[in-house]
């Protein structure tokens, strides 16, 4: 039998992502041992039971011992102590990798931590659903989704490699991208939506309590979409807020002088900008559609 | 053979909308004959292709001749014309009802030309999807939607239950509402995340372009959900944009404010009041797959 590319694979975190890539792993062999670890007894318990892990242990220190390949896959802001924590018992020779929305401040955060001869290989897989845990999990999420991997000058060439290898054995295109420029672009694409979507359903629920309940029943127009979306992990998206400031609140700024003139455009009952605005943002959806990302 | 309810139907406008209404009352065989009313000749020809109707006219008095049910069902700012022209037109006990996102502003225009012995009750069924044109609808678009009817004082019983019958034919549950309360209720589940969703997908067209075309690539994150709201029908949201004036931006100031203290929050790393209000806002979504609209 051949051996496998990663002997011994640490997943730290076995949320959504991570219990996704243990699926991913398993189908493709390409990890021999795998070993996840979470804060609570009750997630290692199901990953277990889900045979996602040959082993589990509360401690990111234990995890780490003697593997090829360490994935941070918890909310980003645990990463910075678990960096600490992990970082005298990694191997000479393995590869860090994470599946972090945020990307320089997880490098800002990780890196002091790895000790030389570690490879550190920032990574993000663009994938998700609004469900959380390692049930919610499935090894065709990353299907055909792209994966940015932030390398930093430091990154080991073999040790990019061998993670654009591994997800592109998930299904997943990968790009390499500079991490300030993968903030940026993820501001837009997915942390002010998230916002937004998050301030509207929370807006929805300050109504008085029967408008409320109409909310509810009525929200096939539009509003059903932004509830998924704000149905999404709450500590996950917290650190992603707090984690890319910046870039968040450049975009948000420029939306709300977009959103400033459209109610300015309402108010004054100028239809014309209106449409136009529309007539342009509906050519945008064809666009996704030719890449193939609809 | 059984005589079917509606001898002879109008349907002004063949859109998404009235064109899935043709679909359903050929199936459950509701209308005797089906006459299309379009401006575009373009439109009419696709309508009679698809055998959505009988015959066709760009002449809304012509087509509402005769007709035992007439549907308004093209962007509401034609309404007050539409209504005009076809007056003089309708057979007494007829029953004009219309499908229009916005129901204040239809009562304003369409009730003063009704005349008298003919029924209006205004309606709005609850359901759509971004395509537009003949070709898009559907019979099933309907199933299990809301169908929300605003009758007036004046509307008659019997006209009303006729069309809650069809539109419970069509699959939909009914309701009737004051017009007014029906406004509000759509601004915040349907206006507001339409024009929340025009503002995101505007923005980011405004980037830089190489910016943009990494946008269209990695959609994925949540910004794809925004593009499919905001490819909706561009004339038809600009007309409900700017006849529920009022309601929407009574929704978008309060949505203003709650983006504010958000964008506070993050500013000054409040981590605690985000996974409070993220927290909140995923029980809304079990809601509504509790209440069957997801």
């Amino acid at each position: 039998m051949k051996k496998p590319r990663f002997p011994r694979v640490a997943l730290i975190g076995i949320g959504l992502i991570n219990s996704s890539l243990a699926r991913v792993l398993r189908r493709e062999k390409l990890a021999g041992e795998i070993v996840a670890c979470a804060r609570r007894q009750e997630t290692l318990e199901t990953a277990l039971k889900l045979k996602l892990c040959d082993s589990v242990t509360t401690d990111p220190a234990a995890a780490v011992k003697d593997a090829d390949l360490v994935v941070l896959g918890t909310p980003i802001s645990a990463y910075g102590e678990i960096a600490k924590a992990v970082g005298p018992a990694l191997k000479p020779g393995a590869i860090v990798t994470d599946v972090g929305s945020v990307k320089q401040a997880v490098i800002r955060d990780v890196s002091p931590h790895i000790p030389a001869g570690v490879h550190f290989v920032p990574g993000h897989p663009v994938a998700g659903t609004e469900h959380s845990g390692p049930a919610a999990g499935f090894a065709e999420l990353f299907h055909d989704r792209w994966c940015i991997l932030t390398p930093t000058a430091e990154t080991d060439p073999h040790a990019l490699a061998a993670v654009t290898a591994m997800w592109k054995a998930a299904g997943m295109r990968v790009v390499t991208m500079d991490a300030e420029h993968h903030d940026l672009v993820l501001a837009i694409t997915s942390h002010l939506p998230h916002l937004i979507a998050y301030t509207v359903v929370g807006t929805a629920t300050d109504l008085e309590e029967t408008l409320e309940s109409e909310v509810i029943k009525f929200s096939a127009g539009g509003f059903r979409d932004f509830t998924r979306i704000a149905a999404s992990d709450p500590v996950m998206w917290r650190d992603i807020f707090l984690n890319n400031r910046e870039a968040v609140l450049e975009m948000l700024q420029r939306f709300s002088e977009d959103l400033t003139a459209l109610q300015r455009a309402i108010r004054w009952g100028e239809g014309q900008k209106l449409e136009d605005l529309f007539t342009r943002t509906r050519a945008v959806r064809r666009s996704i559609i030719e890449a193939k990302q609809a």
